[in-house]
C-alpha cells in the first residue's frame, strides 16, 4: 500500500510538474510570450544595457527588443502571429543576457482572442482572424493617473458600455479640470529634483500594462496616446528634447507592443506641440516602424480643425480627426485609408466648445458619421470633479445608450462597414449616404424629407426598408418590398436613417 | 352774386390747374419721375430707336437710357438721388423723341421712403438716408409667374411677415414643382413658333414692375435675379446668345433700375448654367455698371456650395452665398464686404436637401450667421401644389415667426449689424460670436455650456446680460451688472444666444 501510494504521489507529481512545463511553454497565438532575465542593476540599466532576441518560426524571423524593469530584471515580449513552434536566442551587450535560449508553442487563439485589428478593405478594419471590427470608440485620456479605485469603476463603466477603443495618454495630463498630480510618474527625478529623461519608472509602466490586459479582457482597444500638448512645462514631458523622445519610445514600444490591443496614436492635436517639428514627428514613426515588430495601427490626432497631419504618409495606417464637420467627412477619406473621428466635440456642457454638445449632436455626428463610411468617437464632459473625458468614472449622459443602438445598426447592416457611392455627388455634401454589399444607409440628420426617391438600388433588385429614428432608438419596417426608382415614405422629421437591405432567396443567392 | 361766383369757379379751376400742375412737376427724393413720348410702332422699336435723356441738377448730370413700352410709347424713368430742381433733354435716333426737355423738382421723401439700400460700415448695410437696413430676406423664386390671386396672397402674407427682402426671378421657372407655363412670356414669338429675343413683351415687364413697387410699399427690397439655370431649353431664356442677354439687361436695367428697392442679382447659381463663361458674366456685370445710374446693390449667388464667384470683384457690392455651412461664415466675410446667405437650405420636407431641413435647424443657421456678423435668407419648401420657395402663397412652417424674434433682438441689439472680433480665434470655428457697437453676441448653437466665461468686454464697462432662447423666443435678464472675467451662468441646453449690453449712464455717455 505504501508503495503504491508513492509510486502514485509520483506519478502526481511528474504530470503536475509537466503540465507546468507545459503551460509555460504554451500560448495562444496573439497572446505574449516573456522572456524574463536577471542582469546587472549597476549604472543605467535603461541606456547601458542593450537586449533584443531573435525569435523564429518555420516561416519567419522577428527580432524584438527587451527593456529593463527595474530590480535588475529585464524583459523580451512577444506576440505570436501564428501557430507553431517558436524559439529563440537573445542578443545582449551583457554577457548574462547574451545567447539565452528558448522554445515556445504558440496555439489557436481560444474565444474573444481575435489578434490585433488591422485595416481592412482599405476604408475599414477587422481583427487579424477577420472577424469584423467597427471602431466605437471613447475617450478617457488621464484615466491611468487617477487612483485604483476610479480606473476600476471606469473599466465597470467600459464593461457595461458599447464601446470597442479607449483612447488614452501615457503621459499623465495638467490642464483646466486636471491639476492633480497623478498616482505615479512615468520617469525618475536627478538629484537637483529635475526630471531623469533617462530611467523609467517601471511602476509607471506596469500600471498602463496592467490596465492595457483589463482593456483586453473587455475587447477594447487601447488607442494609446504616446505625446500631448496638457503639460505646459509643468513636467516638461511635452518639451523633452528628440532623443529623449526617441528613448522613451523605445521604451513604450519594448513594453507595450506586444499587446494585440494596442494602438499607436503618435499624439493628440499634434500641431499645439509647438516645440516639435515635422522632422521630429517623422523621426518618432520612424522609429516605432523599425521596433514595433506587429505594425500595430498608427495614427496621429490634429489640434487646429483645418491642420490635418499629412495622413497619406505610409507610415500611418488610418486617419484620426478632430473636427465637428462631418459633412467633411468625404475629404478625410481622400487619403484611401479608414477614417475615425476621434473628437467630433464631446456631450457635456464645459465651457470650452470641444466639451459641450448636446448629446443629440453627439449622436448626429456619429450617424453622420457612419453614413459617410467613417467611424466616430464618444466622448463626454459634464463638469465635475471627475469627469469622463478625462478621468473616466461614470457615464451621465445620454449619447452612450446611442452609440449602443448604432452599434447594433451597424453589425446588423453591414459588418464590414460601409462607403460611400457617388462620392463627388452633391448630395452628399448636404447629408451622408454610404453602402454596404447588399445595404444602402441614408442618414438625414437635420433633413426631414417626407420622401425619398430611391435610386441607388441595384436594377434586378429588392429591397426591405426600415425607418430609423436614430434618437428613440425605434427601426420600423415600412411594409413592402422596393426596388430601383421606387419611392418611399418618410416620417418628415429630424435625425432619421433610411435603410435598405437586399431582400435575398433563402438560399442566400440572389 | 353771378359775377362773384365765376370769380370763385374762376380761383377754384386756376388753383386746381397749378396744384395738377405742380404735382405733375414734384416728386419725392428716391421716387421715380417718368417721361413719356409717343413715338413710331413700325419696325421693331426695340431695336431701331435710341433713346435716352441727360438730366440735371446744380450738383450732377445724369445719362439715362429709356425703352419702348409698346403701343408707340417710349419711356425714360429716373430717380432723383437729391432733393432740388432737376431738368432734362432727350436724345434719340427719332427726331420725334429728340430734344425734349422739361423740369421737376425733388422732394423731401416722407414716412417710409429712405431711398435705396446700400453698403454701410464696410459688412453691412443701410439705407440712403443712414436708417439702418438689416436684411432679413426670403424667397419667392418665380411669384411673378403665378396668377393673379395668388400674387395677391403672397403681397399680403409678406405683408403680416418679418421679412425686408425677397428674391424673385425674372424668367419664369421650369423645375420640379414648376411645370406650369406662366401668365405672361418676356418675348413675343417669331413667325416660325420660336422666341423672338429682339422683341420684349412689355406687359411681362409692367407687371414685374407693378410687383416691384407693392414690394416698395411694404418696405421689401426686391432681390431681382436676371438669370437662372432652371429653364434647361424648355423656353432656352438660359441659354440666349451674349447678346441677346445684353440686349435683355438693356431693357430691364432701363425699365426697372429707377426703382429704389432694386437690387441685381445676376444670377441664382451661376455655375450651373453651363452656357455662359466667366466672360459672359463679366460683360452682363459691365453693362449693369455702365447702364444703371444708381449703382444698385449687386451680386451673384452660387449652386455648388464650395464654387463662390469672385466676390472681390469691384462690380460686386456684396456677397451672396449658397451654403448650408455657416460655420464658413468668417471665410465668406473675407471679402471684405457685406454677406448674405440667401439659401442655406430652406424649411420643409422635399426629397431634395436644399428644401427639406427643419425649422429648428433654420433658425439655428440664421442665428449661427448673425453671431457671424453675416445676414441669412429664410424660405419654405413644404411639398404641395403651392410652395412659397417658389409660387409664394401662405407660409406654412415654424422659422418665419422666430425670423421675427431674430429681427427684434437684431433691432434692439445693435441696429447696424454686428461684427466678428478676433476672426482666427479657433473658437468661432465651433460657435459663432460677435459685437456691435456696445453689445457682445455669442450663439452657442449645438453647444450647451453651463456657463460662460467672459473675457471680451472693455475692462472698465459693466454690461447687462440676456440669455435668449433662440427656438423658444425668450430673453431672460441674468440679475447683476458683469464685467470682463466674469463667469455667466446658463441654462446648459441648445440654442441659446447670450447678449451682453454695455450699460451707460442716463445721459449716454459712460
Amino acid at each position: 500500500m505504501l508503495q503504491l501510494k508513492n509510486v502514485i504521489a509520483c506519478i502526481f507529481l511528474i504530470t503536475v510538474s509537466f503540465c507546468q512545463l507545459n503551460a509555460q511553454h504554451k500560448i495562444e497565438q496573439w497572446d505574449y510570450f516573456e522572456i524574463s532575465l536577471k542582469g546587472t542593476k549597476s549604472g543605467n540599466p535603461f541606456t547601458d544595457v542593450k537586449l533584443s532576441a531573435e525569435i523564429r518560426h518555420a516561416d519567419k524571423t522577428v527580432t524584438v527588443h527587451g527593456f529593463y524593469d527595474g530590480e535588475g530584471v529585464y524583459k523580451i515580449r512577444f506576440m505570436p502571429d501564428r501557430k507553431g513552434r517558436w524559439s529563440y536566442v537573445t542578443s545582449s551587450n551583457r554577457k548574462e543576457l547574451n545567447g539565452k535560449k528558448g522554445k515556445f508553442e504558440a496555439v489557436a487563439a481560444t474565444e474573444g482572442n481575435n489578434g490585433p485589428v488591422v485595416v481592412k478593405n482599405q476604408y475599414h478594419f477587422s481583427y487579424s482572424n477577420n472577424k469584423p471590427y467597427l471602431p466605437l470608440g471613447t475617450t478617457c485620456y488621464a484615466w491611468l493617473h487617477q487612483d485604483e479605485k476610479l480606473q476600476e469603476q471606469t473599466l465597470q463603466t467600459l464593461k457595461e458600455s458599447p464601446f470597442n477603443k479607449l483612447r488614452m495618454t501615457v503621459f499623465p495630463k495638467y490642464f483646466d479640470y486636471n491639476r492633480a498630480e497623478p498616482q505615479l510618474y512615468p520617469y525618475v527625478k536627478k538629484a537637483d529634483g529635475s526630471w531623469d529623461f533617462t530611467r523609467f519608472n517601471p511602476a509607471f509602466f506596469r500600471n498602463i500594462e496592467k490596465r492595457v490586459k483589463d482593456l483586453q479582457a473587455l475587447n477594447i482597444e487601447a488607442d494609446i496616446i504616446l505625446f500631448h500638448p496638457y503639460d505646459k512645462g509643468h513636467w516638461g514631458f511635452d518639451q523633452m528634447p528628440r532623443e529623449a523622445s526617441l528613448h522613451y519610445l523605445n521604451y513604450v514600444v519594448a513594453r507595450l507592443s506586444a499587446f494585440r490591443n494596442v494602438w499607436w496614436s503618435m499624439a493628440n492635436e499634434f500641431d499645439l506641440m509647438k516645440h516639435k517639428s515635422l522632422e521630429d514627428w517623422e523621426s518618432y514613426f520612424a522609429l516605432i516602424q523599425e521596433k514595433d515588430p506587429y505594425k500595430h495601427l498608427a495614427s496621429i490626432h490634429n489640434g487646429d480643425i483645418n491642420v490635418l497631419y499629412d495622413h497619406s504618409k505610409p507610415y500611418i495606417t488610418h486617419v484620426s480627426v478632430q473636427s465637428p464637420n462631418l459633412k467633411e467627412a468625404i475629404s478625410w477619406r481622400k487619403f484611401g485609408k479608414p477614417v475615425i473621428n476621434d473628437e467630433c466635440e464631446y456631450e457635456g456642457n464645459l465651457p470650452m466648445p470641444w466639451g459641450n454638445i448636446s448629446g443629440e449632436e453627439l449622436v448626429h455626428r456619429a450617424w453622420q458619421g457612419y453614413g459617410y463610411g467613417i467611424y466616430v468617437g464618444h466622448s463626454e464632459s459634464f463638469e465635475d470633479n471627475v469627469i469622463w473625458w478625462s478621468h473616466g468614472g461614470e457615464l451621465k449622459g445620454e449619447s452612450a445608450a446611442r452609440f449602443a443602438f448604432l452599434k447594433q445598426v451597424m453589425q446588423e447592416t453591414s459588418p464590414e462597414g460601409l462607403d460611400v457611392f457617388e462620392p463627388d455627388n452633391w448630395l452628399w455634401l448636404r447629408f451622408a449616404a454610404a453602402k454596404g454589399d447588399s445595404a444602402f444607409v441614408y442618414y438625414f440628420g437635420e433633413h426631414q424629407p417626407a420622401r425619398w426617391h430611391f435610386i441607388h438600388g441595384k436594377k434586378t433588385a429588392e429591397y426591405s426598408v426600415d425607418v430609423i429614428d436614430t434618437w428613440n432608438m425605434t427601426i420600423n419596417k415600412v411594409e413592402g418590398k422596393f426596388k430601383n426608382g421606387d419611392s418611399i415614405p418618410l416620417p418628415g422629421k429630424p435625425n432619421i436613417a433610411l435603410r435598405l437591405m437586399e431582400i435575398k432567396d433563402r438560399a442566400g443567392a440572389q
